[in-house]
């Protein structure tokens, strides 16, 4: 890779980020499953992040973002465009911080979230379902209003953020042979990474993606930035392409991208809600569900997995047909 | 009431069951949910059974009643007839003892749960499902083995286990002004009223249960034991009635019973899944669901809520029509 232009976040940043977000999202517990374990022959910490603030991790890189805004930045407001956890994150971390969240969201959102943007006070403009429309309605709310981008993971401070995580595995359940986390943007992924790197340089990183959404183990064996074109899993927060910033991080901190089946990901996030009594999505369950089709050996190995988030529709669930 | 024939377990034989079982089964730990806080105007902890062994705080007393045996009786075997979490627990605790669980089930019990039996080496014997074969097979194998009945809740064992999640509540995040548990046959609610009149004596209890099986309700207003009869329920685990020895205590030191229609305690299920991301079964919902109703004043109060379960059919939920 050529000089991408920016500097990653230091450790510095991320112990920045993790005081400043400190007491406005959870320091999430993490839980292990004496069955999971044994079908595995492995020990699981899996870190809650379904139990985070708006149901998701990324409640940490939206507060970490907003938080660091310079004070003539905060007061124009933030904006974004998230049909997911990123919006709803975005609105908390603004309405906290006393400022403006406006939020463009495709015609098609689940009802359900925009009520939840809504419900923190989030300003929506709605703009067509495609990619063009999101950019160039977000492009114009924010000529109009003057307020800051702030991207769901191609982004610093985000990153930053979304590093706190690992941290606390680390500090809380370290050490640990192998971090996994589920990328989709590589938000989360980065960070932690790089959280890894910096304060457990021992453990390795593995990552887990969907078949029907695998760009980033493409771009990864590849080593150049290959965008998914409309993928289907049913990972819906797996669905989005690497960014230009995310992707090179990831290219040299993390060991393997590991890829599992749609029929794997429904099971994993079966048996997680079976076993464990706890509602995760499925981009949760994905690398539980890799685990499980054996794509890595973690044979007595001491394993921490980032469940993301724990937003999914209670009338849509993968294994009942209606 | 008259002398009933036996003492009501004291504060030692609690803290000797919570020693005896400390290691065997969970420390469960008390979430608490913003969005319930506010929807209630009271302060919410809810303990987590749902995350016990077997899913069910039933592993806290089967574990008590088993390691209280003496080893002549230890050896012989324990034995019980049950569709639901008890037989599981015992299951559990015999093996844990090295000793053997002789199940009575009735022939139309879940798949699922005559496999989690199965699991833990429970030794089943099908019988017609109705109480007349249940109690007649158990005297049967009871006979043929020499194992020592332990009974689901109407066993001063089985209530002094189930006392030790009060004890903890107590201990983890008391003082509470109320503390609020489900009501089938009682063993959960005479425990939880002992251990709150010992540890913590300015905390008032009350019990939730199911207007379609209240039987605990109707006893407590007359003061006399009145058996419900095939009451239909979705809470499942809330459909016996109240036994000789849990119905004393409960009359003695519980200071309401509240209670709720079916369909609230669906809403309350569904509001924990969704806001609190943990599965319960619909017995755990019912006293949110009451508080819901408004049936107890409980504005700027500080609640402790015992979520007593999360073992629920994945395949039917209660608000999916397939």
């Amino acid at each position: 890779m050529n000089d991408p232009g920016y500097t990653a976040p230091g450790p510095e940043d991320i112990r920045n980020a993790a005081a400043r977000i400190a007491g406005k999202v959870h320091r999430t517990p993490m839980l292990s499953n004496q069955a999971i374990n044994r079908q595995l022959g492995a020990e699981i910490l899996f870190k809650c992040e379904n139990f985070q603030k708006v149901g998701a991790f990324k409640a940490r890189g939206a507060t970490n973002a907003v938080f660091s805004l310079p004070a003539d930045e905060l007061k124009r407001g933030v904006c974004t465009h998230s049909s997911g956890n990123h919006a709803q994150a975005l609105a908390r971390a603004a309405a906290l911080a006393g400022t403006a969240a406006y939020i463009v969201m495709p015609s098609n959102s689940s009802r359900v979230k925009v009520e939840a943007v809504k419900g923190y006070g989030g300003r929506i403009t709605f703009c067509e379902p495609n990619l063009a429309a999101r950019e160039s309605t977000l492009l114009r709310v924010q000529q109009e209003t003057g307020a800051v981008e702030i991207h769901p993971y191609n982004d610093l401070r985000i990153i930053a953020g979304q590093a706190t995580a690992a941290l606390e595995m680390t500090e809380d359940g370290g050490p640990f042979d192998i971090i996994m986390a589920p990328v989709g943007g590589g938000g989360l992924l980065s960070g932690t990474a790089l959280s890894v790197h910096y304060f457990s340089p021992s453990t390795i990183v593995i990552a887990a993606e969907p078949e029907m959404a695998d760009d980033a183990y493409r771009s990864f064996t590849q080593q150049t930035l290959i965008p998914s074109v409309n993928p289907q899993t049913i990972a819906d927060g797996l669905r989005t392409s690497l960014g230009s910033i995310t992707f090179p991080i990831i290219l040299k901190h993390v060991t393997t991208i590991i890829t599992c089946s749609e029929e794997s990901i429904i099971n994993a996030m079966r048996l997680i809600w079976e076993r464990m009594k706890i509602l995760v999505e499925p981009s949760s369950a994905v690398p539980l569900a890799a685990l499980i089709e054996g794509k890595a050996d973690v044979s007595n190995k001491r394993i921490g997995i980032i469940l993301s988030g724990g937003n999914v529709d209670l009338d849509e669930l993968p294994w009942i047909r209606k």
